[in-house]
Order: C-alpha cells, then structure tokens, then sequence
C-alpha cells in the first residue's frame, strides 16, 4: 500500500481560487468569509467547468463530457477498465456556502494531484465527476444528472425542467449556450464506473457535537419532491366575503403547516422553500398558488404512507371539509394538483466501500484513535451518490460542518477537517484499487 | 331642473374602446369578454391618460395634472369657484376587469358630453378627476395619489414607493418616465373641489341578490395594509431537523392561517394577497419571508382590536410560544417586523350628496320605484372616495357586478346598470349644482 499524502494548503488554495466563479453573499471580514451563489449551468458554472477540466489534464488525465454535462476526468492505470470514480458537484444554492458539493470535486483533484505528483501508477483508472445540477435550485430537480446516468430519469424529461425564474430556459438549452451538451450519452453504460466515493461536508450537527472527525456513510434518507398547485378564484379583499372567497393562498398556509404536522407524527421532514402568488397584489385574494414540497422519510413506508396522509389532508383543505384548523374557513374551495419532480428511495452503501474508508481514516489517525474518531451514520440530505449507489458500489465520507449550517453563506468547515476528508478519500480509493487487483 | 340623457351607447363604447390599453386575459368568446391589465403608471396607463385629456378637452374642458400625475378635467360654469367633482381611476389589477373604476371615470365623461352637447352652463365648474394608482397593484399602497391630495399621505413618500418587481423603479420615476408628473402640488389646497362623487361597481354580492340597481354608499369600512417580514435562518432541508431549524415559511403560514381565524373572531377580513421566499430553492429551509396583511373592520375600534391581536399571535407564532397550531415547531423561531403601507379610517360619506344621488335615482326611475330599486349601503372595498370624504361632501353610487365577481377578469356589470349609473351621477351632480346656486 503506497502511502501518498494530500497536499492540504494546495486543496484549500483550489476552493478559494475557484470561489471567484459565482461569489454570494459576504458574511465575515476575512476575505474567504464569502458565500456562494453559482447555479447549475449559469456563466459561473462554466468557468468553474473550464478550470476543471484544464486543471485534471494537466494532471494527466483525459476528459469527457456526457449529453447532460457530467464532466468526467480520468486517470489510466495499469489496466483498461471502468475507472474508480470520486464524484460531486460544483455547483451551489443561490445562497450556499464554499464546501457543499465543491469539497467533494476538489479533493477528488487533489487525489489526482498527489497520484500524479508521486509518479504512481494505479491498478486501473481513476476518475473525479463533477456531476451537473445536484442542487436542484435554478432548475427545481435534485441530483438530476447522476439521476441521468443512473437510468432513473430520462435524458429527454431532464433536458426540459426549466429554471425556476425563466420558463423558456431550460437545461437542454443552457447546456448548448455554455458549451457543455456532450456527444457521449448521460448513462451509466456510456461511462461505465467501478466504484464511488463521495466526500461531503455532513451539514447536519453529528460529528461536531460527538467531537468526531470523519463519518462512514452507510445511507440516506428516502425523498420526494413536488410541486403543489392550488387554484381558487381571484376576488377583492375588501368586497369578498370569507364565505364568497375561493382563497388559493389560504389553503395553501394550512397545507404549509398541515405537511409539518404530518411530518412530525411521522418522525419525516417537510419543508417548503418555494412559493409562488397569482396574480400577486396586495388587493387581490389569490386565485393561483404553487409551492414546492420537499418530504424526507428514513424507510420507504413510512414516506408511502406520509404521502398519502398528506394527499388526503391536502384535498379536504382544499375542499373546505378539514378540521384541524378551527374556525377559519376557505369558502367555495379551491382545486389541488400535485405534481412529482423528483424522488429517491432509502440508499444503502456498498459494504466494501465503506472498509475502504474506515481502513483508510486508520491509515490517517491510527487504528486506536480512529476508533474514537470515526462513526458509521446516515444522511439526511440527498446525494448524487443516491443514484450511483443503484449501478455500482458507492459509499461516502462526512466531514464536520460547523454548527451543522449549509445552504447558507457562512456555512464552514475547518481546513483541517477538508484535508482530513481528502486524505482518507485518497487512502480509501487507494484501497479500493488495490483490492480490484485481487 | 335640466333633464339631459346619458348616451348610453357611447359609455359603453368607450368603455370597450379604451380597453386597448393594457388588455388582459380572454375569459370568453365574445369581442369584449378581455379582462385588463393596466397597471398604474405603465405604457397602457399613459396612453389611456392621454386619451382621456384629448377627449376632455373636445368637451370644453381646461385639463391639468397634479405631482401625482391625478388628472383634472374642469368645465367651466357660470361663476368661478371649486367645481363639483366626480373621480375614480383607470388603472387596474394585474389581472382585472373592464368596469372597476373605469366606469367611474369614463361614466363622468359621458356626463361632460350630454352637458356639452346640451349645451348647458352650469352653476359652478364640473370635474372629472383620474386618481393615480388607486389599485396599489404595482406600487403597493392603494388609493394613493387621492391620499396625497387629502394630505393624509406626503408626497415623497408616495414618489419614494417602489415597485412590487423592481426595486428600482418607484412612483416618481414612473410618473417622470410618462410624462405625467405635473408642477401644480398635489394637494386640495392647490386643487380644491367642492364635492366629490364617484360611481363604482358594487363590488359584492347584495344589489344583484337583492335585485335592486342602484346603491347609495353611505360609508366605507376602515382598512390597513401592512408588510410583515419573517426572518429566520436558511439550512438544508434534508439535512436539519426541526428542533434545528428557523423556518420562515412555517412561521408565515402559520401567522397566514391565524390572521384569517382572528378576522373570523373580530368579523372583520384579513387577506395575503403578495407573499416572496428568500433565497427561494426547494432544497432550502427560507431564511426570509415577506408577505402583505390586509386587514378591513367595521369600526375603527374593532380595528385597532384587531390589530392588536395580531401583533400579539404573530409575535408567539415567531417565538415558537404559540398555541394555536398543535404539534408542529417552528423551532428555534425567528424574527417578525410589521411594516404599515397603507391605512384609512371607516368612511362616512356625506347627507347631502346621498340625497342627491337618492333624488338622482328618482329622476330616472320614479318615486314608487326608486325606493325598491335603490338601497343605502357600506362599502367592503376602499375607493379613493374615502380621502376626498375627509376634506369635502362627498358620496358614491354602486350598481350591481354579476356574482360580486371583482379583480378578476371576468368581473362584469351589464349595460343597463353601467348606463343607469352614469345617468344617476349626471341627476345627482346636476342637482348638486344647482343647490350650490342658492
């Protein structure tokens, strides 16, 4: 087993440097006390795109991209074959910070870095993905490229989700604009993987509060997005009556805290961070409202059975025949329609992928510490790494993130804890390899 | 006692005419069946303006606009003095209708004409005012520029309101862009009338159900508009629990839903007809929520009761301390600040003028059958006959809008009444008029 080293004060150089390709919002007066707000397929995307791919050639590798702009970098080995592959993305929320996705690409670059720096040739290929609109901000469907290439979703279905501020701007049409529609097909036959490792900021409180440094990922929680229509009747505030009303923003408030109650019973998550009024006056009832209804279970039926609960609620708001809000009426009711637009069931990691990693964080702090430091644990959040996980064996790896903020601009995760993450991603995928010799 | 007949024919064909500016959305088959979208201060706006000065003045009127862009449109009488004004507005919801105060406006030009054409001299000068922006639809705070003429609001504050979408553009740039931002002061003092009457659709259900054609409008309940401005914190949706969260969003709905079920206590209305998510991604917990409140009571005290109540609930919901909405956090709770963009009082209009549009009515349909055709009535809506109320006489007419359908582009009021409501504002201002002379 060589025993490489990341260069961490390079690694930390490359998240900095390519922060310049969509900087957010400001939240500190250090000068990498900036957020981040570079959305899938926008100017920023490709520039970071641009860098990638210079930045791996140079590193020895050949590159491709796939009809949904999936960049693939790899690395020959000694032998043909699928490559084992480190995969996230590059791009961010509107109001996301530097490490979310971004951590997981550039470590991959900094693996290359200290592969090609050590002259080392592996057993087979390597390869960093960075996958394309895993966000799901601009255009509102998560994990939507690895969706692509995992046969979840249908290049055609992908290619028409338009960006949430424009309905003429689609994916299809920004990846031309930016130059990274590619010939290869987006499926995991075209480019064929071994393996994926995925690092990851944990953006959630765990490691932090436990004092532990690097998490073994066995999973993550099951979601569905949808996009929720309620339309009742636009009418005057002052002349219309409650009983005359059919009030579109009314029944969607109640629906809004019916799904968290619902989703409390059912120890789920519901959120809603879209939402949307016609036709938007302050004089006017709303005829119109769309929200965006995000649902996370940890088992499969439990999120069937919090759907359903959640339908029929939905209806006999709409309807006007609920009762659990008293006293408040929707008046003639409004009609409700629901639409899907993303969903992944509970994932379950690949057992060898995740010695890897244990193996590979004994190899950075030693067998006892790593004990103490390391724990197996589940996501909540969702990851490309949901959907190669259904085509090849995936695991990943969690750094803490402090306070467990992300999707915010001062989320941050220490330099230390990003050079850890990169070096048992090194040493994991090193294993890995070696064992594909076997 | 003048007997001068409206043209009918005419009202309703400029009614139809100037409908060009600023169509809206087709609800039917028929040539007229378009709702409007003519938003204050737009390009329709400005050219409906203009029309409006060029048809005046062929009817002998000298035409000037006030700092608000309001238009007055004076036709000269037999002696010098204030005229008697009839005002409502031409500028509508985003998705409105062909008669909400277009009627009221184009109605007081019909009265010019049959004056005109009659060649009567009155007592004193007749007016026909366009108030700007009385919808508050583009620029949220309605019945604005009448507001500024009564002295109830300052002018810059009126120029210094900004757009619902652009942030950039506000009433004064918008009045400046369209040449209507005139040098006189847009104040009673530097256009002062004698008495205001304005005819409106009834905007409600109870002179079509009652089947009777003509409403007295004795008064105009109170109203306040408010911006309430949630803040918590963005975090992941799949990432954070509830316990962990600052959720916006929730708190909004949850204030949403309460505001209607206080309305419901008090018997007075609350209404969220804006409502914009901050940074707006389904995969993000909104860190910002910002929605209009509009709030209508019967009485003043009722108001402020009302009011009070609210502050009171929404600041609990805020905290996370309420009651009302069992088994669901709002979490570690957020911030609530209230804004006030627009406040009126409850209206009560004038003895005089009531009698006069009374007696108006009997001029055109008979004594025996006035009194079932016409009712004294309240307002739900506020018209820009509230702020004329506080500083001259001052009374309304209201004929029947089918189903009280309104702000809507089906809203829509049959010829006879539109004719029979134009004939009883001539009746009523002429014999205003004439009281003036002794």
């Amino acid at each position: 087993m060589s025993r490489l080293t990341i260069d961490r004060h390079r690694l930390m150089q490359d998240i900095h440097h390519t922060a310049q390709w969509g900087e957010g919002e400001r939240w500190g007066q250090n000068p990498t006390e900036v957020g981040m707000a570079r959305l899938a397929l926008s100017d920023a995307d490709k520039l970071v795109r641009d860098w990638f791919i210079e930045t791996t050639e140079a590193l020895g590798c050949r590159v491709h991209f796939d009809a949904m702009g999936n960049i693939f970098a790899i690395r020959p080995g000694k032998r043909e074959g699928p490559p084992t592959a480190m995969g996230s993305h590059l791009d961010t929320q509107p109001a996301g910070g530097r490490y979310d996705g971004i951590l997981g690409v550039l470590a991959g670059v900094a693996v290359l870095r200290a592969v090609h720096e050590a002259g080392l040739e592996t057993e087979y290929p390597l390869c960093v993905v960075d996958w394309t609109n895993e966000e799901g901000a601009r255009f509102p469907q998560c994990m939507m490229a690895s969706a692509v290439w995992a046969g979840v979703t249908s290049i055609d279905t992908a290619h028409a989700v338009a960006s949430v501020d424009d309905g003429e701007v689609t994916v299809g049409s920004e990846l031309a604009r930016i130059g990274y529609r590619g010939d290869t097909a987006a499926h995991h036959t075209a480019t064929p993987l071994a393996a994926h490792f995925e690092l990851h900021i944990e953006q959630g409180p765990i490691l932090e509060a436990a004092g532990q440094r690097i998490g073994a990922v066995q999973g993550v929680q099951a979601m569905r997005w949808f996009t929720i229509t309620v339309t009742g009747r636009d009418s005057h505030t002052g002349a219309t009556n409650f009983e005359n009303r059919a009030d579109a923003m009314l029944a969607a408030a109640k629906m809004i805290v019916r799904s968290h109650q619902v989703a409390t019973q059912f120890q789920g998550l519901a959120s809603t961070g879209l939402l949307t009024v016609h036709p938007g006056s302050t004089n006017t009832v709303p005829g119109v409202v769309t929200f965006s209804l995000d649902l996370r279970a940890d088992a499969d039926p439990k999120m069937d059975a919090m759907e359903a609960a959640l339908r029929a609620d939905f209806a006999a708001i709409a309807a006007g025949t609920e009762t659990f809000t008293d006293s408040c009426t929707c008046g003639r009711g409004c009609a409700v329609s629901w639409q899907t637009t993303a969903r992944a069931p509970v994932a379950r990691f690949d057992d060898d992928c995740l010695r890897c990693i244990e193996e590979g964080a004994e190899d950075l702090f030693g067998a006892a510490q790593a004990a103490a430091l390391t724990r197996r644990m589940y996501s909540g959040a969702g990851h490309d790494s949901v959907h190669t996980s259904t085509r090849v064996p995936t695991a990943m790896i969690f750094v803490p993130c402090r306070d467990g903020v992300t999707h915010n601009p001062t989320e941050y995760t220490a330099p230390e804890d990003c050079g850890n993450g990169a070096q048992v991603l090194l040493n994991a995928v090193l294993r890995f390899d070696a064992a594909r010799k076997a």
